[in-house]
């Protein structure tokens, strides 16, 4: 139960504590960028932020923001790229289901916002990282983050990497991630441009008018209820329903017991703030799903269901392979991978070499590997002489993993078990306007009430790209900002 | 835009149009059975129908109401079941995500329920069809409509159709179909205990008072606005969101332009209405998908997809196949049959002719045949054979599909085109008690609104089998029904 949703009638509020132009609950990626738009347009800004500093998810995240179109980091690091290229990937890449408009809206914005990014400060190293990782080893500043150069998208749009990271002080020494290093100099600017923040104060309703407009929100603050007035707008900008149990069951329940990649604080209240006064939702079924095993061992083996059968290119986005491991087979996976494989893989360098796992079974033939498994009699050996036929042509007829990753697999085999090796955060939220603006199910937007980040149904709708979530929380809470300011 | 969809304050309300204890959104199944059991408990009930008449999707729907745990009809045939059995099969043919207490409590009311149909007068005659369809062909009463003997659920409970069929008076004739032969008695009963109904009245609206109790329903009639005041509650049960491209598109984008299975009416309206006063969703993206061909067909060949690979046992339920096919292939499937088969397929006692398909492409081997589809090099061919040598010895390894059915592929070898042959409707809605009492996102209920039927989320989270809408929105259209009356 969750009592304190229930929207305050404005008339009922006595004091108020807190007031300014624009409230923002929540300090991470689309809360800072909004904070930072609203006050250059102006207004007096608040931000509320329930833990004790600034950062959110965006903070411990790995850093990547989705961004293209030929931005001087592409360029730098000598990539070709075009809006209508970006936006020919995205629309594939993100659905089914993504929003057209969305996309050709973020890809026409995108080298202007990343422009805005390196004018706050946020620092990016023009060195591209081309290896198949999670992540750059060190401080690269740019990598494929959604499989753009593998099949079926290199046929679809010309690749180009778009997963921009933000140059680490000292990654190896753990000092700082990438994450940070994007949110500190957007929370400076925000500071510096007289942006307000205050800690420990966590939304929990929103207060409305009698005409139905918003007008400010309540929270708790230290087990008390406080009231913070808005006097043009409130943005949600506090994070996904991934740790809202309840929710996840609703509403996406493959990734029910497995969140990842979020924190504890995305329990979905945002979400619920806003549908306590009518707002829509949209895709709230669609989730990041990260694939726990380092990209340098899956590349160089194949992967196969519980059938036996291979399923996606072993070259892709690992988020790819997560979403369609989980979703389509049924979290199960097995990586099949011979002797000099596996070595090759644990000598590669990688950022994620804690996620480098050794084999579960080791045979010298194929059909004993298959018996020890349990797949299907015969299954495994079929694939394995398939795929072994004509990656020793360097082809692969049936995924088109690129021929540079196509080699027979040998002897002695091994497979290391991937079933339930995944885990991830949910992607669906309020239903939005281009400029931001929460949509109630009238299909009216709810005057004063605005929203981005991950609270948001954004850019992905089913698929997803690493960098997607930092990109349309940062690109669309500057949106909301600017609106919340003007109206 | 929806602009009547915002709730009315009920001091607005001047005059009441119509007046009732309790006062039902839609006449098809659930209203029906909601309409009957609060006549019963002495409410004085009210149905507002949008159409000209009763019916809803119901009345034209194949008419399966899936019931078991040893109903009279189960016995009549020779079936044994209990509730534990019928419980486990749905738990997991239901999710997932399938709700194990709102399906241990409809599998505990099975039998009474069944009695209590009879009782209304619904007619089932005691014959059991056991030949793979999507219905009998003529007015036997029971029938396998989930796949509860094919594996894997053969292996998880013992199997037995659930899958009840009310008689119809002449099916060949085309007079009434058996959902028509539900609903007539249903209706019969309830005008019988003094339920009024109006027609043409489209309900848009709730009316909520200002300690947030539902008091009624604002609906058109002829474009003029009414309001109707519910004393105890209301009660929803107006159907899916099949038919609103804007909900689908939304929520379930994979159904989107492919509707099937419902009717126009399924506008998502009620869910919109309860929306709006804050009403929490669930299971948005599930939906029901029906496979377009004859399942004496599809049981006698073997189904591919993409990639060339099996990956259903194709004497399972058809509507599985449809699911399996459109989320996890990409809509892919081609069924390879040769040509006995195909001959005895054709010549086989079947519902549905209509859905009999010939051949897209027929060739001497598989080699040719893989080619023409397109399919990559050798991956048909390699399926073709693993099949055929196992079948030759009646087994299936990979699948499972009873031995009654594996047969070797011989030649000519066809192959129907399966692509884009799957349609259905939404299984998602309002998140509702076990009374009907529908949850406002704070997870209480909202006082004096109920619903039941398909804008509800029920029994099915992502799986289903036939008669599941009809027996849910039975079962709990006379939970809400009983608990408006008492409210």
């Amino acid at each position: 139960m969750n009592a304190d949703i229930y929207p305050t009638p404005a008339e009922e509020i006595k004091a108020w504590d807190h007031e300014a132009d624009v409230v923002i609950a929540g300090y991470g990626i689309a809360g800072a960028a909004a904070a930072v738009e609203a006050a250059e347009a102006g207004a007096d800004v608040l931000v509320v932020e329930r833990t004790g500093g600034w950062g959110g998810a965006a903070a411990m995240a790995g850093g990547f923001i989705y961004l293209g179109g030929g931005t001087g980091l592409q360029k730098a690091c000598g990539f070709d790229d075009s809006v209508d290229n970006m936006a020919a990937f995205l629309n594939v890449a993100m659905g089914p289901g993504a929003d057209e408009n969305r996309i050709a809206y973020y890809c026409a914005g995108s080298v202007e916002h990343f422009d805005w990014l390196v004018r706050c400060g946020v620092p990016f190293k023009p060195v591209f990282w081309g290896e198949p990782g999670w992540e750059p080893p060190a401080d690269e500043g740019l990598m494929y983050t959604g499989g753009e150069n593998a099949f079926p998208f290199n046929t679809i749009a010309k690749p180009a990497p778009r997963g921009h990271v933000p140059q680490m002080a000292n990654k190896r020494a753990g000092e700082a991630s990438a994450g940070y290093m994007l949110m500190k100099p957007l929370v400076d600017t925000a500071t510096s441009r007289g942006v307000r923040a205050v800690y420990d104060v966590h939304a929990t309703s929103l207060v409305i008018q009698s005409d139905g407009r918003i007008a400010g929100l309540v929270a708790r603050q230290y087990g008390k209820s406080i009231a913070v007035r808005a006097r043009r707008g409130v943005v949600l900008a506090s994070g996904s329903f991934a740790y809202n149990d309840a929710m996840v069951a609703q509403y996406a329940p493959r990734i029910a017991g497995r969140p990842a990649a979020s924190i504890e604080q995305h329990d979905g209240q945002g979400i619920r703030m806003a549908q306590a006064v009518g707002a829509d939702l949209a895709h709230m079924d669609a989730t990041e799903v990260a694939f726990l095993i380092d990209p340098q061992q899956t590349v160089r083996g194949i992967l196969v269901n519980g059938r036996g059968q291979r399923y996606v290119p072993e070259d892709t986005y690992s988020g790819r392979i997560g979403q369609l491991t989980l979703y389509h087979q049924d979290d199960t996976a097995y990586l099949i991978i011979d002797g000099d494989a596996q070595d090759e893989a644990m000598a590669a360098t990688s950022a994620t070499p804690f996620l480098k796992r050794p084999a579960t079974w080791v045979c010298e033939t194929v059909a004993e590997l298959e018996r020890e498994i349990g797949l299907p009699a015969g299954s495994l050996q079929a694939t394995v002489a398939a795929y072994n036929d004509a990656a020793a042509r360097g082809e692969d007829p049936l995924l088109h993993k690129k021929s540079e990753w196509c080699k027979p697999i040998g002897t002695p085999v091994g497979a290391i078990d991937l079933r339930a090796s995944c885990g991830g955060f949910t992607l669906g939220g309020l239903q939005t306007t281009l400029d931001a603006e929460v949509l109630h199910v009238s299909g009216d937007p709810i005057p004063g009430l605005y929203a981005a980040g991950r609270c948001i149904a954004g850019l992905a709708a089913w698929g997803y790209a690493s960098g997607v979530s930092l990109g349309d929380g940062s690109f669309y809470g500057r949106r909301a900002g600017r609106a919340a300011a003007k109206n």
